[in-house]
């Protein structure tokens, strides 16, 4: 018992770090393919293992059960991005407080950042969409609440364009944006979604992260989706987990 | 990286073991007082962390946030329990495959075992009860549906007297019952429940555990719970836990 006390501890201390750390931290062995693939993450590290032993992780197939009066999501999104980030998972726009999305009746959650996966991670009834936006949220108590936007093959995304137009090539770099990016301007007018309770779709997969999926999607271009391949050096999607014990509300 | 390996690895498979273990391995030590009491259990085994890092816990303080149909549930229990443990967490009666639930237009579970509690593990709306019985089930997938049973301070409980005469006061002894115990016979009439996502009460703590907690109280002595609270040496509950982004549904 007193060999395995450490052991606890250096696992309970990688669970404490900051959730920060897991969108910049380029030295750690994660990716999308081979060795590193979303399959072999939780050998990458010890505070990974959720990702491979969590009951409630995400993406998942979205396919409600239940209908339910979901209470409604009040954007205040007032500011908007200067800077885009490669951190060799994403392209990610860093955001300062002052965002806001407002559960009706509950919690005040602030806008951390916006980031994108090729093809999308979730998928509704089964089907894939070419792009999916996170726009993770953070309430005062360190709860996480995901907003999720989906792209289908269309038309250009012209409010992708701002940050489309800076995106560095490089792992690791940050681009200041010549245009602001308006987070407003990548959303559907109706912000009507489904709600499930999952996970970080990344290393540490940590848990208890609210998921609110928009059911409409916007529209991206086929040479957009491209251009943001092209930046990870292939697809970074996390496949659907299994849904377990979860109940999804529509 | 390389040293950190085998205590991935270790972790992981600390985390395959099977979950009869769980409720049989006196050696561990974690319990409900003092050193060994709750908020210590990841302390104990390195296989515990999901205790204290869990964000789907059970159990909680059930206040159903969302009205829906949820689906009957069906028990064919004809099998009755014919011996009893005392496995220094709780009392327990074994079942042999035969007693089964269904979820209307889902899974088929197999009951494993019923054990309990007291004071109850879940509260309702904030009220605790006096006793409370899991009946711990498992589909053919291994996913696990603890359905669980309020008792209130009131009249002796006659279908409790078969366990409770029998009832052994040491950890790790199993009495054979004289008179085989009908797990019918605590359950009301009414299989009303209230649903959420959970985990076990208990170390290793594993979470993807569906609940059904059924809305009709029956009644219990208090002569009843102090027996088992006795062969206990004091209470055998675990404090409720945060809901986090889980929905709880009526």
């Amino acid at each position: 018992m007193k060999k395995l006390l450490p052991v606890a501890l250096g696992f309970l201390l990688a669970f404490s770090l900051s959730a920060s750390l897991a969108f910049s931290a380029e030295e750690q062995h994660w990716g999308y393919s081979g060795a590193y693939s979303p399959e072999n993450w939780h050998k990458a590290d010890p505070s990974f293992a959720m990702c491979k032993e969590g009951k409630n992780q995400a993406p998942i197939n979205i396919e409600p059960r239940y209908d339910v009066a979901l209470p409604a999501l009040e954007l205040r999104y007032g500011r908007k991005g200067e800077t885009v980030l490669n951190n060799g998972h994403t392209i990610q726009v860093p955001f300062s407080n002052g965002n806001s999305l407002t559960v009706a009746g509950g919690a005040v959650y602030s806008l951390q950042q916006v980031h994108f996966h090729t093809p999308s991670e979730n998928t509704l009834a089964g089907r894939s969409f070419l792009l999916e936006a996170h726009f993770v949220h953070q309430d005062e108590n360190g709860n996480m609440l995901v907003l999720a936007v989906f792209y289908k093959d269309g038309e250009k995304n012209p409010g992708l364009e701002p940050l489309w137009a800076a995106m560095p090539q490089a792992a690791g770099r940050t681009a200041k944006l010549t245009e602001k990016f308006d987070p407003m301007s990548i959303l559907p007018a109706s912000l009507d979604y489904i709600y499930f309770n999952g996970s970080l779709t990344t290393p540490p997969c940590w848990e208890g992260v609210r998921w609110c999926a928009l059911k409409t999607p916007l529209t991206v271009s086929q040479d957009q989706a491209q251009a943001l391949r092209n930046a990870m050096k292939g697809p970074n999607n996390r496949p659907v987990q299994p849904v377990n014990a979860r109940p999804v509300l529509n």
